[in-house]
Formats: C-alpha cells, structure tokens, sequence
C-alpha cells in the first residue's frame, strides 16, 4: 500500500493545507496527516486542539490517517511504512529551506521520497502566521479557515 | 493503477532526470516518461534517438514505460488516465516556471496533480543544456549521463 | 492631472494586463496603455492588431488612452508628462527584471517613478508567452484572454 | 483627492524610506506616512519618538501628513480614504512577503491598491534592523539616517 | 601578504564551513577564522568551545588562524590588515542577506573587498542550526561534523 | 604568485566589470581578464574590438593582462596555473546560473576555486545588454561605460 505522510504544525489548519491533503489523497492510498510536537516552539493551540480541527474538516476522507510525533520526521516515517512524505509549495522562500529539509531528509533516510505540491493559486498568500495575525487583529478569515477553526480563533483572541 | 507521467525534451536524458524517475517508480505503480515533440525548438536529437536513450537507461524497470506526446501535456496526461504530473525541481528560477505551468495545469485540467521532486544535490546543477554545452567544448560528460548518451554526444560534435 | 503610463507588448493583452490596467485607473487622472513597436522580436500579432484588441478590452474606460511609442520608455514618458510608469509583478524573475529597468529608467530621467502593482492571484502564472503556447496547442484560452483575442489566436494557429 | 498610505514600524525612519515617501508625493496628492502600533514587537524607540523623528525628517512636504495606526491596515487604509498602500521593494525576500500582503490585503478590501516602489540602488541595503546593528557596534550611520535619528541612536545605545 | 578573514557564529563549525575555510587556504596567503561574540544570541556552545572545535579541524593548515571578535567586522578586518572577508554561498536566501552586508561593509570601509565561495554541493543543505535540530532529535550528524563536534553535541542534548 | 581569471563576453566591457576588475586586482597578484570567443552567439563588437575596449579601460593597471581563449573555462585556468576564478553577482538569477557553473566547474577541475564579488551598487542594474538596448534607443550611457566604448557603441547604431 502507498502510504504518504503529511506533515506539519497546523496551528491552525488553513484550506491551502486541506487543499494539499486532498490532491495528496487522490494518489496515495493512505495519506497521514501527522500533526508536529515541537516542545520548543509555543503554539496558539496545544496539540489535541489541532488535531481535532484536522479531523474535523476531513471527515469526508476514507484514506485519511491523523497523526501526531516527536523526534525526527523520517523515523517517523519509517516506522509508518510511509513512500512519500508531502509538502505544500507557495513563495520562493519556502522553496529553498522545503529543499534543505527534503535533501537533508534523503540525507538520512535514502528511501523516503519528499513530494512537493503547488497549493491552489488562491492559497499562494496563506498561511497559520497570517491567519493568526489577522484573527488578533479581528480581520474576517473566514474565507481562509473552516468554520470550527473560524470560531476557536475568535475565542482566543477576544480578550486581548 | 497510480499512473504518473515524466514529461521533457530528453535532450538528452541525464543522470538528474534518471534519479527522479528512480524515485517516481517507487511510489507510483506505473511511470510513463513521456518526450515531447516540439515542433518549434530544434533537438540536438530526434524523438527516437532521445527515447532510445532512455530506453538504454531505464532497461531494468519493469513499471516505467516510455512514449512521446504532441499537443497539450495535460490532454495526454488525460487521456493515459495518469493521476500525476512529475517534475524535478532544481533551483529557484526551476521553481517559479514550474509552479506557473502547474496552477496553469490544474486550471486547464484540475484533476491532474502535479508533484515536483528534488534531485539528489549531485544533480542540482545538472541540465541537458550545460551537458551539451560541456559536449561541444570536448569536456568529461561520463559522470552526468549514460555510457550511451556519452558516446551520441562525442559523435554529434565531432567535427564541429 | 497625474499621468500613468502601462507599457508592454501586449502580444496579446491578457487579463492579468488588464486587471493591473484597471487598478492603475482608479489611482491616476489618466491612464495611457502603450505599446511597444519593437523592431527586433517577431511578435504574433502587429502593433495594429494589439491596440485594436487593447481597444475592444478598454472600451468602458473613461481615463484610458491607448497609444504606441518606439525608442526610450523614459523618453516617451517625459513628452507625455507622465508622472508613473506602472508595471504589473508576478514572479521572482519578473521582480529583478523590473527592478532592474526601474533603477535605470530612474538613472535616466530621475523624475519618473515606476510603481508596481501585484495581480489578482488568479493570474499569477499568466504571461502572453504562454497563453500563446496553450493557442497553439488547442487548448481552450477563454479564461485569461477576452473573446476578441481568443477568436483571433485561434485564427493565427488554424493552420499550423 | 487620491490619498496614499505609507505604512511601516520606522523603528527608525531611514534615507530608504524618505527615499519612498519623497517619490509617492509626486504622485499622490496627499501622503500618510503611518506608523504601526504593533503591541507584541519590543522596538528600540516609542512611538511618540518615532513619529518625532519623521515629522523632523518631513518638515517641508506640504502634502505629507504622519499619523499612527493599530489593527488591520486596510481597515485604516478605508478609515483615510485612501486610494493606495505604498511599500518599498529592496530585495526578492521584501518582495515575496510584500506580495503575500498585498494579496492577502486584496482579499480583505479589493478596493484599495497596493503600489511598490524600487528604492533608490544607494539604499538596496538600507533597513531600520541593520541601521541599529552597526550603531549598537558603534559604526558610523550618518550616511543612512537623518541628524537626529543618528544623535538618538547614539543616545539609546551609549551604556550598552 | 594576502589576509582574508572567514567570519562567523560557527555555533558550531560543519563540514560546509571547512570546505569554504580549506578553499580560502589556496588563494590566500593567510586566513583568520574568526568567531563572532554576540552579546544578544545565546549560542549553543561557548566562545571557548567553538574555537576548541575549530582548532581541533583545521590542525593541519599552517596559514589558518583561528580568533574572536566583537564589534564592526570590517573594523576587525581593517585591524587585522586583511584585504578579504571570505563568506559561503548556499541558497538564494542566504545571497540576498549577504550581498546586503557585503555592500553596507564596503559601504562602511571601502578597501576590503567581500569575496564569495560556492560550498561543495554536498553541503548546499548545511547550517549550524539544522546540525542543532538533528542532534537534538537524536538524528545521526556524523557526516556533517567532525567527531568532536558529533561527540559535544551528543552531551549537550543527552538529558533534554 | 597567485593569479585570478576574470572571465566574460565583455561585448562590451561595463563600469560594473571595471569595478569588480579593479577590486581582484588588489587581492591577487595577478588578474588575466578573459574574453571568451563563443563561435555560436552573435556579438556586437569582434574579440580584437572587445579585447581593445578592455586594454583602453584599464592602461593604469600593472599586474592585469588581458586574454581571449575558446574551450572550457576551467581548461583554460589549469593552462594558466590560476587559482580562482572570478565572477561578479548582481541579482538572484545571476546567482543561480552562476552557482551551477561554479559546481559544474569544480566538478570538472576540482582545484581552481570560483570567487564572487558583488559590484558596487551603482551598478547593479548593469549589464552588456541593456547598454546596448539604450544604446541603439539612442539614450545615454556616458554613466556606464569608458568614453571609447561610448563612441564605438554610437558608431555602430549610427544608422539603425
């Protein structure tokens, strides 16, 4: 079976994510959608916050895993029999350090292919930065997240 | 069946190219490398020369088959019912023209997913162009292309 | 009155063109669209032919002037008192082109500013080059020219 | 009366940046230079100082006005009537982010026009980061900011 | 006699920076690896360690000096009559920051010149601070670093 | 004695290679300036006119000699005993080809180390081309290039 591995922090999930994830579902499988722990970093929402958003916008998907892990991304990937690990493409810069991280990837582990997708011309400007920049600042996402994602961001920044 | 195509000129095939087909066959059940014919630029080889090349090279796979097209890549990629469109993805400047056929791609036929991979950093400065340009100034090829294409190349500007 | 000059080949004038066209519209008194008469590239189209389509696209314009001009962009700019010369930007390549011609155009006749302008993400991947190509090979056009245009690409490649 | 917003931190004002507002009233009638109140960014200097030093730095434009601002700027953009959001352009890594912005700032008021301008080539360089860099490594910046802005970040980083 | 500074956090040294620090060796006839102070980071190592590290590798050049530095590196330079400051060249992030500073250090001291050094293409993907990530992962950095570096990182995370 | 090649078609030669000429010659010994004689692209100008423009321009420099050679770059280096190369940087796309050659050419000959300066930002925007492009507009390129090349380039676009 080909098994695909969607990584990320996902704080939150915005469409231009879910807009890989269903291209990626359509040639894999099974595709894992698999959420980062970083203990260094500080997220907007804690690790199960995320992933219930995730599960919750993919409902729909037969073929789609969700996930979380620590430690190295392809050890991970190891362990889960995974082919092919997917990564969304907008701006130059991401190009640059995506091809640090996928050849330093193969570096480690010669068999896992990294497999970049384009998002969706109209996600070219997307990502959870803005998102949660423009939430704070009470800007309308609502055309950038789901409905869920929508609600819990107004939550958190009602008060500051 | 996952179906991808490998579209280019192949003009002629490297050993950039041959590592991203390499990689393409382990995810997808059949990889078509596919030469265009483009009527307008002048190969230094022909069509069959170019798929002889790649046949030479790609003898031991027994998932990759190989074609050449005319007209629009996405109306062929339609009609082999492949799922996916593969793209190597070297530098920056790679980046932006492949990501402007990709969205142009997936206006014109959206259900056809382009997904671009890296090539191993031997190969990042690896293009058909330089090699002949290297060919031409009698310089080493052997480490860039096939024993094959080395030997064309050596023929093509022998008395030039 | 603040004068704005949008200059290019418009061979043909797509909608990214014409999008940018509009936005410069509703910053400046006048807007003059001018095409370049370049001598050395072949262009598909005459300068008669561009402006016609430029015309036809433009028509509910009030502050829009459609002209030609050949020698120095500054120099066309100065006679007709132009305040701005507006490009339109997409990709990292079009950026250091452009800036390139900025910082010359601005060494030539210091009092001219060039002011780029961002198109809709939905043609970001759209350039004359390759709605050309797509004309060329079939494929269907009407999403990024005006009707006149694709009527008349199609008549350029019936033969071909 | 076509307004134009300047916007940035002006943590400090640098010659890169009169070099931008200096060219945009040539074009617009009216210039507001706003200076963004960002709660979470620590920056060198306040506010009050910052605008200081630019109404110091503009003292003998008639049709520039210094203000401050918080939340979405397209929200004060709509709030000033203004036409336009001016933004410099110094390198590609400016250019990716800018272009995101602009986008994304169309998408949340398709009104109001994001127009950028090259800076002078003098001041490609030039940014407020690098300026207090070599102050605080007590090199020389005269050549980059105004009388005052020199004097004060001497001031600031004299014990340190 | 020709002197050329390699400057940096080296926090800590890679196999990248040897290869830059070996091919400056050729050209020059003295070369001054010389290790950045920097009040404000929090490096991972200590001035003290990096140099240990750095002296362990290059043992075997007898035209490498290895120092420290505060301040303006083109102070140093000037200081340590050197004519070069050596730095490596990646990615096209790392170009645009660069060629700033080369330009702001020429602005400041015009007599030494910035020389650029494209690193081995094995190294393309290398920085300290992806050496950092991996080992704190637990990932292997032994093809990365020498085997002190490799044996120091390990200690350093082994309880985090 | 340590000699550095400064390869290009110079067609012709600009105030920008000048700059970067005049800055090798103080970090080498000596600098061979190296016009390449490539059969297949059209110049403007002959190598003896290309080669008569470079001696005009830099007469005052004792340890610079001025070459022509065919073949691989690197080829010729070896013959010369030279250590580097040197290449000027001005803008991301440069960057990229110039990177490609530079690992093409270590590949090919891996002692001869490739070095890049960055011009002086005067000169940033600069290249043969676009002199020539204005030239041939009868614009003024008295800023860019020597007073011979000047006069030579109005010559030969005297009755164009």
């Amino acid at each position: 079976m080909s098994i695909a591995i969607c990584p990320g922090s996902f704080d939150p999930i915005t469409k231009g994510h879910l807009d890989i994830i269903d291209r990626a579902s359509t040639i894999f499988e099974k595709v894992i959608v698999a959420v980062a722990h970083n203990m260094e970093k500080k997220p907007l929402f804690t690790p199960q916050e995320r992933i219930e958003f995730i599960s919750d916008a993919l409902n729909d998907y037969n073929n789609v895993e969700i996930d979380s892990f620590t430690g190295l991304l392809v050890d991970y990937a190891k362990k889960k029999n995974a082919k092919a690990i997917i990564r969304g493409l907008r701006a130059v810069s991401d190009f640059e350090f995506e091809i640090q991280m996928a050849l330093m990837n193969r570096r480690l582990h010669g068999e896992i292919v990294t497999a970049f997708m384009a998002a969706n011309e109209k996600y070219t400007y997307l990502n959870s930065r803005i998102i949660k920049e423009i939430a704070q600042l009470k800007g309308d996402v609502s055309k950038f997240v789901t409905p869920l994602v929508e609600e819990q961001l107004k939550k958190k920044y009602m008060n500051k």
